[in-house]
């Protein structure tokens, strides 16, 4: 199981996206809407939100797998929608993400303001229709939706703390990257048919690490290539960033101290180990290789010894 | 009745809108983006489409009144979504929205762009907050006001038109005005507990009379003023315009025949004279003066004479 497993989500998200992408290609849409949605969300990123989610939802037994593959995609249109609008020239002005053109170097301005609108929409339209048995899930799931994405502590929030006079710098950290990964765990408790408040802990620990991780990325310029974006923005960009504010070296020891509360917050549940498993394995991941070995070693094991 | 039931459904609009903003206000929320949410919502314009919603709910008998007040604000600020994002510079560039600054001029293009993504999440969030007892309505209401705002033949298909390098008219007329229509006589008739299929046609008639009516207030440049927006602009911006492709007297007739189809094609149900009194009171409204006296009479006549 635990060499299929990462695989099987992996296919579980790819087939839901598959799918709802399906479903756009009817005669009398624009095509080249349709063309930068696309362009938007395939091929992807590491897909570690809708990943993390349906980590959750089998950890608690997953009972209402159609419901959580629906979240899944759901939350990865609305990541995708998020990483458009901030490419844009308003925001980043990024040309480059995952790799290659962005959307609005590919397809233009107005076509990316309207690809990432589109994707919001297509997101709820998606969780409906994952829902059609499972209702009753649906006013919990657009509550936690709602909120890792929306104008109080989402991402909308996040990226508007830019653009505010004065930045209240817990709220931007924690709506700008946390607020969606803590989402993610709690609709995969919801469809998993956990207790959703039980498991907020591990998303807010995990989503801080993920943020942290970032940000370290980012400092020191060049490691954060394999995420397939720029570096070094965030002091240009004059960013809030934990690195920068602390230094690499004390940014490492925060980030060993959430790693060690995600680990520990998991709740009791049927698959513990295989979801710490796949924690370790994302952290693996996500930390950046220009740490340096031993400097990654010791962050793996502050993983590795909260098993 | 007749005196106090339109009364009773704007209250029933702004009640739930304003319920809907002062959730909003939570501490730690970027106040800015908040601001730049609510300009764009309040003052409202005619608040067509939650009328028609309501009406068309009140006309089923009303069932299930709660969902109905918050599909009704879904649908609001969803179309006032779409207003902020296309005043930006990447589409029509207006300054002015229902007479006075619209919210990228009043905010900026990034807040404009982040108000716009937030409203549309929050339409969502909020047709799940006013569903809590009726969730077995929402996979339907998500697929409806999905179709009526998304990328194959919603308000967002209908300003991607204007992007690509071939446009279908027909498909773009019925996306940009007649779509979101539809899903507010759809969704009245889901809430109120009619037969959505039943009601489809009504949607799609007043839908296309509304946007005629806009073209011919369009070209008679200054009749438009009622509405606060700017008129000659379709000439100007190049975009398809019924009245300018028929003449205002073609465009006219056609607008006739599209108002009795509307009125005939209204489902036998309890309230089936309240909502024809209220369709001719919105087409009073929304006939541009500008027409002339006479040119209304008449166009008043065809409603009056299919009720």
């Amino acid at each position: 199981m635990t060499v299929l497993a990462p695989l099987k989500l992996t296919c579980r998200i790819e087939d839901s996206l598959m799918k709802v992408f399906d479903g756009l290609e009817v005669p009398g849409a624009p095509p080249l809407l349709g063309q930068a949605m696309r362009h938007a969300v395939f091929p992807g990123g590491a897909r570690m939100r809708p990943r993390l989610l349906l980590s959750v939802a089998r950890a608690c037994g997953d009972r209402h797998p159609e419901a959580a593959n629906g979240a899944a995609a759901s939350l990865e249109l609305l990541h995708c929608a998020s990483l458009v609008h901030d490419d844009l020239p308003a925001f980043d002005d990024a040309l480059i993400r995952r790799g290659r053109a962005s959307v609005h170097k590919a397809f233009g301005e107005a076509m990316a303001i309207l690809a990432g609108d589109a994707l919001i929409v297509l997101a709820f339209e998606t969780l409906g229709a994952y829902t059609r048995v499972t209702p009753q899930l649906l006013p919990d799931l657009l509550r936690v939706l709602g909120r890792g994405v929306g104008a109080t502590a989402g991402i909308v929030a996040g990226q508007a703390w830019e653009s505010e006079p004065q930045v209240d710098l817990r709220a931007y950290h924690q709506a700008k990257t946390g607020a969606l990964f803590e989402a993610a765990v709690v609709t995969g408790a919801i469809t998993g048919g956990g207790d959703p408040e039980a498991w907020l802990s591990l998303g807010r620990a995990f989503g801080e690490a993920y943020q942290v991780a970032d940000d370290i990325a980012d400092v020191l310029n060049g490691g954060g290539a394999h995420l397939g974006k720029p570096t070094g923005r965030d002091a240009a960009l004059g960013r809030p960033n934990v690195a920068l504010e602390l230094g690499v070296t004390a940014a490492a020891e925060h980030l060993a101290s959430l790693l060690r509360t995600a680990m520990e917050t998991i709740q009791p549940c049927q698959e513990r180990k295989a979801l710490q498993l796949w924690i370790a394995r994302s952290v693996d991941h996500f930390l950046p290789k220009s740490l340096g070995a031993p400097m990654r070693e010791q962050l793996l094991e502050a993983v590795q010894g909260s098993r």
